[in-house]
């Protein structure tokens, strides 16, 4: 089993990336880290406790991370989410699930130490826990076995601006420390690939549990209405789960691997993700980029992960 | 007869977009103005002199225009163009044709106000002139039929550095001035069209005229080189003729009305030119984006206007 | 004596800036250039003209510049320099003095090309001029004997933002390229020095030509207003007097050479005159920075020059 | 007694600033946070250690705090504070000293958040940890009784750049996260003050205890001498013992209300402190400023503590 640490702003996408990851044999989730992105960092703790209930889980421990980006404020967003990050699928539910006492960055830092080489990191929110925990402790750095971080867009218009991918936007100066670190291992899962996971009815309606295939289909629907009247189809791009699924089977994706850089300085283009594709700029490259999906497979793993 | 000026920056492409547009029975050029960029102010007037030399032209004047993009130094492209900037074609051939006294920025003005409307700006160079007669004749804007520019990319990757464009990168502020003005019809001739707009040894072989056939084949073979080098085919784009002649027969592309942003203030980015095609920015559109070559259609004019 | 074009943005001091040295029998003002800033290109042009008037100046011409800065769009200041940009001194007044067809532009590159080391360029409005020359024809940099700016502070606060003196702000690009070009001799002439340029009553008093005295107290009225209402004293600074006076007497201003930087690409220091006085980037130093002014001195040459 | 936090990064004045609050008995320093700055956290930390078992500490606790800046690489001063940044004095001597196991932003948050109203925060490096307590946990901003902090200027020059002091010049984002939280009480001690605590040879030889004497004198050295380089003057300015002072007794100095704001995102003014004098910019006050030193009265209060 892979040991993971997934780092979230849970968001619908989130929640579902959070699903798989749990149940998947493949996968060892020693704890999920929450972050300030989407939604609140309270709201995203809150709605990660929630997931993790509903799924019964007993033992995934919690840890909540920035409540905001480095340096900027914080950018939610609502208007895709919903008021409660999740679609308001579980609205009225309570959850009594304990957070740690320890912090995200603390967290990341203790199990990557303990066990060098061992650890790998999902990111699905925007990259600030993980800038901080490099700046903090820059010796995680070639400890971590590797990270795969859902964001960017390479070929393609943004989802915020017309060039820049939701987590890059939301805290900029994060992405580039992640990206200038020096991992072994950096994947990029950005919507060159995550456009393509699109969820339909006939997806949701193979979900045999049916309290999942409840929330699944609830909290997805005001995305998939989002989704239909920005692009004119009833789905919606499961970008979180997408970068969880390649955690687990790499062979989803084709990726090149490619210097990237993030443009933090700019009027209109912050956040925005560089790939050099014909080395213009001669750095060496630092990050696999995923940019082609086997669509199929991937929903033959979503859908064996969420029936298992 | 449309009556057109072309700003040039002659340059290989400029040079054979000159014999297209002098040549055409569609255009009455009244002028050209020169411009620094791929190779200095100088050299591109010369340059100019020698290509009309070479069509035997008696009677288009040549006006040098800037120097200097607005604000930045230059950034001449002599590995692609050669030394002379034109691929060494017309070394050791003299020219004493005269070179107009007046500024390339007052004959604009003194065009455009004579013949309100009547004008089409045919620009295959950095647009520092046009920024420069915008900044300083304000009243030219509403007084310009259209501008036709060579310049940026909006969905592939750029030609000097991963994003941008090399007219766009050699004088951003001029772009972003241009973009701006509020021109009535102003149109973008990108990389996303002109890189389909491939020479190849095929179309050399059917000049009819064995000085102009010669010239393209000398004056290209370093450009064509080093396109073969970067993308494996014997091959060169015709970024500029492409301009002149979209003048001539709009219906070479299909197009979009959409919104483009210049970026002239980030750390790598300067020199892009950001097309909003989901309208995120809510600007109302500025320009008409070629998306789509007929390369057939433009091959045909393209050997139509060289045999006329 | 001393051969000048003096390029201004008329705007309440200009005015009398001119006034000095068109009556200076050290200066000879080959022309006066005018450019958008205090108030737009045509006002500055047309109180130009009423000045030239109000002299009964028959011979010196006057030539139109640029009408916006360089990149960015105009600034102007009608709080402080009122209305019609001469404190509403000359409202009523007619001109019907003829405006020359020659850019302001061509007219300094003519006369510093037709009389290399001999021209002094006095500016007292934003730079935008002499940095399109720059730009356009560079041969004019070694071929210009002086130049005198006013503009820009060094110890103390600015006057548009907290580190910005006007000129500076209004066009900090073409301030950059006039830093930058490589001038024999440039002097600044900046808030440190004029700020004690302090034009009270008891000057206007000893004004004898009641039309001048006239209208140097009507012009400056709601100017003295402004500056009592900032800091308490009823009086106004000669910001571009000062720098004509310079022009005509270096002695009045104790000056250090050191290198000044121009910020363009800042959130809060555009404009900023960045004074490196203890040599910390070690660049060369690039102007004269006036640093203590003798006041008395200064008024004596004011009023010696009015009453001439 | 005023509960404090001192986060220093240990730094010759940095060294003498813990001595004067740590023997002050007006203050209960609670703990010492490190961080990187004029030198690595690593040797800030031991440096800070070496200080306590020079005084026969027994029970102030240290934390280390950030590695690196927010967003941007570390830049020493190896120049100015020796290699092992605190000018040699302590170089062969060991510390057996424990550090604790609690980050310094936890140590911070928790102290804050168990006392709140109570605990100052007296920093003397860059403003990383503090920023970061800030970003992670908000609510401690109200809940700080007060901050003061060494760095900036606003009527002088730099001490990196003609316009940055060091502390925020090394971390300009952590800066500005400061500068805009809404602490109920900041204040500024910049080099507008501290270049007037000018420690001479009269002041050292009046240290009592001949082990501290030594230290100061031996620390010190390269110190004045890098001074007197500089400035002409055998002395050297208490630059963060300054800052301990005045927490000690805040009528050492007299201050003004003003808004300041950090630059971050600049070509040469990233860390200038802009001090809005004449409230051009219409923002709220966020600190007071000290503008001027009694300088007797602090070398009277520096001596008694040393003396103590
Ligand atoms: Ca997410
Ligand atoms: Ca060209
Ligand atoms: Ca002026
Ligand atoms: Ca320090």
């Amino acid at each position: 089993m892979k040991k993971v640490i997934l780092d979230v702003d849970t968001g619908i996408d989130d929640a579902i990336g959070i699903m798989l990851a749990v149940k998947s044999e493949a996968l060892d989730v020693v704890g999920i880290t929450t972050v300030s992105g989407n939604v609140s960092l309270e709201t995203a703790t809150i709605n990660t406790a929630k997931i993790l209930d509903l799924l019964d889980d007993k033992k995934t421990p919690i840890f909540a991370g920035a409540a905001k980006p480095l340096t900027r404020n914080p950018h939610f967003e609502h208007r895709v989410h919903g008021e409660d990050g999740i679609g308001g699928a579980l609205k009225g539910v309570a959850t009594n699930r304990e957070i740690q006492e320890q912090s995200a960055v603390d967290f990341i830092r203790t199990q990557v130490m303990n066990a060098p080489g061992d650890i790998t990191l999902i990111m699905t929110g925007p990259l600030t826990n993980l800038a901080e925990a490099v700046q903090q402790y820059p010796e995680i750095i070639s400890a971590v076995k590797e990270v795969v971080f859902m964001g960017g867009v390479v070929k393609g218009v943004g989802n915020v601006t017309p060039v820049a991918e939701y987590n890059m936007f939301a805290d900029p100066e994060a992405a580039s420390i992640v990206f200038e670190a020096g991992f072994h291992s950096l994947t990029q899962v950005g919507l060159d690939v995550t456009r393509s996971a699109l969820l339909k009815d006939e997806h949701i309606d193979h979900i045999q549990n049916p309290v999942l295939q409840d929330y699944v289909r609830t909290s997805t629907a005001t995305y998939r209405n989002s989704y239909f009247e920005r692009n004119g189809v009833w789905a919606c791009a499961m970008h979180d789960p997408l970068a969880v699924a390649i955690a687990i089977d790499a062979e989803l994706v084709k990726t090149e691997w490619l210097h990237v850089t993030m443009e933090t300085n700019s009027t209109y283009c912050d956040g925005q993700t560089i790939c050099d594709f014909q080395n213009r700029l001669g750095h060496p490259a630092n990050m696999h980029v995923c940019l082609e999906l086997d669509e199929a497979r991937f929903f033959d793993l979503f859908l064996k992960l969420l029936n298992a």
